[in-house]
């Protein structure tokens, strides 16, 4: 899978992305699960699990992953983070959803344990590429582990109901570890990193960090898993990442949502912290419609609309179809445009559409 | 010296960057070379060089550095790039020029001759980093290597007469691989990365990422080789850098140097890439003087011109002095906006001011 396409969606680079091929995979597979299996959208999806099986495990690390690949499958980069994993994880436990065969949920499984396993610190990492920062000086926990974990989990807990227990048990570790590390509601925010024992740690910028548009999809992996454990205080406690990360990072000025703020309101470091991202809002548009639906709470259907009202007028190409990916502050897409990037893909948008198209039918019902 | 500042001048950050402790110690030292000795100047270069001596130097990977430390000190990152080395090595140099103590000039050359090994794989990085790309899959030669190693030959030269004959025969190697690798006239520009043998790489982003600001700030440092050395040819190559690069780069819509652009025009993958950045505005104040003042082509006095009223208009800040590090493609400051950064600090401003000082009193004295 290409990913890499212009306004036109013609191709702008031939390296592959590993994060897009598994969730490509996952994409056209849930789409099966979603409307009914189709031949296209079964072949796709296995073309990029094929891909990624021949090409995008790095067999001499234990089977880490690598980030990006050639047109033809030579390893480009590997990077220190299991997300290619990750994506991997959803994409096999999907399509065994679909067609059973045990091979694809034993590799789903396998994955889900290496993850497990990283980001528990139960083993080193094979890669022995060590953390970004020196351990020795400072250590921390990523807000992106526990929540993508939580993700996997959903995933596989509903095409594998025999490990059911187990899923539990770990998607209770990864709340745990999002209210009991990340969530301050002192400063009114979910940090995306902080010290072992949770504390924030103010003195620098990335200890400061908050991504909303993480928060707010944080928000609906968590509301998913109380609707799923019928914890209503879990859902509630969802609900406040989801209001404390939209009124803190909706932009008051030109709309949208910022892709970086600090939490004290200092500058943040990336460049880019301004800058409407298409996924954020994808994002925003399942949470506001997920917590609507799961409370009738009339202040969600207006976030929900508000996104949609500004996704429509900024992000949505009316001539060449798709939407842009990148926006800068003033709504305007960075020129050249793009429909696709190594992180822009057939994911997080169609997994929006297909989300609130199934919520939206739920709500109609339940009137 | 910490360089994280807000628009007030407050430190928003107690982290260092060891880029900046080297580039403020050059810095200070500088004005001391330009304008005479100051004792707060010395004593402000002295201290950085006394941190980077203390705490900066990866004493177990053969003299390498860190590319962050603490506040006092404690390594954060080790980075593959020997940047940071270089900052030290001109910093050093040009301490030695007013001090002539035998220990600066020592580990000037010092970090110089590690410069000059890593970059012609002469020895195997002791950080044991490795490239970012799998070198089996794909190598290349970036243009930041050649080019910063001839703006530390311009600083050792300077100071250091005695291997006069060796800085001429590096930095003739240096314009070879400008020249020879990166510069690529049927495709109107200089390209930042390219194959091993200079052959450039369209199809993917990396291989035809132009750095608009990086070309000029080249242009300028070959510039001064070729006065250096008296080479007509070469300083008329060197215009054609600037030419193109300020050509390609400036933007017809809103003004200022864009950060990155696409050979080909298509998109580039960085966010950013259409902010605008104080540095590459201070390097083309500098490159267009200097082209004027060489060739008296009243051109490169209009690029002067238009660039600095760009500036007056969109970095100064005449509320709370300093000029703004980012601006958006509009011209805007990037919010919370800041007066320093990582790589923002007391370096290519008064450089550029230093510098334009200085040339300007050659243009009056010519005339």
């Amino acid at each position: 899978m290409y990913t890499c396409l212009d306004r036109r969606g013609n191709i702008y680079s031939t390296d592959k992305s590993v994060w897009m091929q598994g969730r490509s995979a996952w994409t056209f597979s849930y789409l099966c699960h979603v409307y009914g299996k189709r031949e296209e959208w079964m072949a796709a999806a296995k073309s990029c699990l094929d891909f990624m099986e021949a090409y995008c495990i790095n067999r001499k690390a234990g089977g880490r992953m690598y980030f990006t690949v050639t047109a033809d499958g030579k390893p480009l980069r590997q990077r220190r983070y299991c997300f290619s994993e990750g994506f991997y994880a959803i994409a096999n436990a999907e399509y065994y959803g679909l067609t059973h065969e045990a091979v694809y949920l034993e590799r789903a499984r396998s994955a889900y344990e290496l993850i497990y396993q990283l980001n528990n610190g139960l083993i080193k990492d094979p890669t022995g590429l060590g953390p970004k920062t020196i351990p020795e000086t400072r250590t921390g926990r990523a807000l992106g582990d526990p929540m993508i974990f939580l993700n996997i989990i959903h995933v596989l807990r509903r095409v594998d109901p025999e490990h059911r227990e187990e899923y539990d048990l770990r998607a209770r570790e990864c709340t745990d570890s999002i209210f009991g590390y990340h969530f301050h509601p002192e400063l009114g925010c979910t940090l995306e990193s902080v010290a072992p024992d949770g504390t924030p740690e103010l003195d620098y910028t990335a200890g400061r960090v908050v991504n909303p548009g993480h928060d707010i999809e944080c928000s609906w992996f968590v509301m998913e898993q109380a609707n799923h454990i019928g914890d209503a205080d879990l859902h509630k406690k969802a609900e406040t990442v989801f209001r404390q990360a939209v009124e803190a990072g909706w932009d008051k000025e030109y709309g949208g949502i910022l892709y970086f703020i600090d939490c004290l309101g200092k500058p943040t470091e990336a460049y880019e912290h301004d800058m409407k991202l298409w996924w954020t809002h994808n994002e925003l548009l399942i949470a506001s419609l997920m917590a609507y639906r799961d409370t009738k709470d009339k202040y969600y259907l207006d976030w929900f609309f508000k996104a949609l009202d500004y996704c429509k007028a900024h992000f949505v190409d009316e001539d060449y179809g798709e939407w842009y990916g990148y926006l800068r502050r003033d709504g305007l897409p960075t020129m050249p445009s793009t429909k696709g990037s190594t992180f822009k893909g057939p994911f997080h948008l169609p997994r929006m559409l297909a989300m609130v198209d199934t919520m939206l039918g739920e709500i109609l019902c339940q009137n």
